[in-house]
């Protein structure tokens, strides 16, 4: 055990998966994790190849970590070690690494390995999970055919009430629609939709945020969030109903608002959270305003997921440039939610 | 003339529109005319009333503007005097001010003001027009049945070849399409009207802004631009063509970037504008990196309009609270372009 770790803190599992083997999701994690005071919080259990980690170490410099493959599941016995727990779904085939390409290989150990973690999540031999960044196309070009992690995920934990959100220090932005065609948008918004996404939205804030009355805000689907009618009707007919509903069952929405005034005059301080009706309208301006040290938080699942809002970067990989920031923030989000939802942890972190 | 005048530069008249009276324009229009110095540059002529314009300065303590009411052209006799011109298209009624309401009258008025000062554009009595804020509302209730300043503006100058771009410091954001429902979003992007938007915008940032070989980026109208046909075919379809014809023609267009991304990393610095698809998708991140001290330019134009990035603001109306900055840099903006746009006045400039 290491000398200053807090001591009778939960300490979460949690399984970080390797994300694109050509990307920077390797770098990131390793950067994260060659800080050692970060192991006191939580117990690593990256998930990827081996050889792949390996190589990645020797390349950044980063001769001080040390890894210990385990079987299909964490070894217990090495949870006070420094050594880091490594599971490879790929042990007998070191995989070829191509910096910065898209492949097919890349593609299907990604998903191999996301796979794996969320089955470990669902069978409690995790207690979270965190997803470095994957390529769309790679994946597809190893036939999986989903938009990405968060749908992924929650079809294998048989989940459809989930929603993703973007999570900053300040600013914490759900969707109602994520990644469909903007053609698809106005006909995916309706009420019965913003209403479940608004109530996804407040338990997660209540169970994994510690918000004990969470303030929604919701945006327009519109300019101007409609202008009162004379640039569309959704809001007349759909979202302000849907926040009518919401209140009457007793959750705090409000809205609908314009979506450039409300980021620009930084209304969101007002909130807990803000929920969007599409992916640019929501991520675009949380991304800017987060500079990069966003996260991604799958809410709504019966696991809790987490992962860096960047992608495989593959123009920067294999360099050492990439800042593994939102990584790290990440991971503490991970362990912060996963601590929320086990019983009696917080009461141990009062007591610690 | 004052004293501190640069010599020989030229002075173009601008027509100030008042705005809605009940909203922040008076105000914001009379806090800029107050510092003296801003005069060296130009010849404010404001439409509106003046008893409004009396009224708000008294309450604002602005004590030492002195206003000259002139006929339906501006006095070339005065514009070397401090007092400033106004014409006042309701000479005979002193309007009823309702602070923050939105009323019939109100938006009458402000759209009589926007009518007149287009026309003296158009005539060649002014160089340039900048509008203060409107409210949509209250200008539909005076039976103007339009979306707002822009497209009443082009209309009267009998021009469809126009564009909205916000236009900060560095930063500049033209649409495709505007105060238009999303819904009616994707069937307005077409390979044309793409090509158009970008050739005023080329135009424009070489006409109006100075810029010799100007570089235009380009975003995509779904989440990841698509992502390679995963998520919407218009980039593939439609915008891909678009910027490839436009770049035959001698443009340097590119893209179709992802908007998040774009914005987040701060990949807009490298072009001179950028082409957003449609209102929120441009507008909020505009807004959010331009602080509120953005302003609104119509391009395409055959006369020069700029505006603030702000509205009515009715909330705040009366309270003195109001930041002028929007509003000086809207007139910066438009004497500029009236410059850049004058035969001759960039040599005198040189000359000076």
């Amino acid at each position: 055990m290491p000398a200053n770790e807090p001591r009778g803190m939960f300490r979460p599992r949690v399984a970080i998966t390797i994300g694109d083997i050509n990307g920077i999701g390797p770098e990131v994690i390793l950067k994260c994790l060659n800080d050692r005071r970060i192991l006191n919080f939580f117990v690593p259990i990256i998930v990827g190849p081996i050889s792949t980690l390996r190589t990645q170490a020797e390349v950044l410099g980063l001769k001080d970590l040390e890894f210990r493959v385990v079987g299909e599941t964490p070894d217990a016995e090495l949870e006070e070690e420094t050594a880091i727990q490594v599971i490879d779904p790929v042990a007998n085939h070191d995989p070829p690494v191509r910096i910065g390409q898209i492949t097919e290989t890349a593609g299907k150990i990604a998903m191999v390995c996301v796979g794996q973690a969320t089955d470990m999540c669902l069978e409690r031999t995790v207690d979270a999970m965190v997803t470095a960044p994957i390529s769309k196309e790679a994946i597809a070009r190893a036939g999986f055919n989903v938009p990405g992690h968060t749908e992924f995920i929650a079809s294998r934990a048989n989940t459809t009430g989930f929603t993703m959100m973007m999570v900053a220090e300040k600013l914490r932005v759900g969707l109602v629609t994520a990644h469909i065609p903007l053609i698809q948008v106005p006909r995916a918004i309706t009420r019965t939709t913003i209403k479940e996404k608004i109530r996804i939205i407040c338990d997660s804030l209540t169970n994994d945020f510690g918000v004990s009355r969470p303030r929604i805000a919701v945006l327009g689907l519109n300019p101007h969030a409609g202008d009162g009618g004379v640039i569309g009707t959704e809001e007349r007919d759909i979202i302000i109903p849907a926040i009518n509903e919401a209140r009457s069952d007793g959750r705090m929405a409000y809205g609908p608002f314009a979506a450039d005034g409300f980021f620009a005059s930084r209304k969101y301080a007002s909130y807990d959270a803000v929920l969007a009706m599409y992916h640019d309208q929501g991520l675009t301006p949380f991304k800017v305003l987060s500079f990069n040290s966003g996260i991604n938080f799958t809410a709504g699942l019966p696991i809790v997921r987490t992962s860096p809002d960047h992608g495989t970067a593959f123009d920067i990989a294999g360099t050492n440039q990439a800042s593994p920031d939102s990584m790290r923030n990440a991971i503490y989000a991970a362990i912060d939610i996963a601590r929320r939802r086990t019983p009696g942890a917080s009461k141990t972190e009062q007591a610690a």
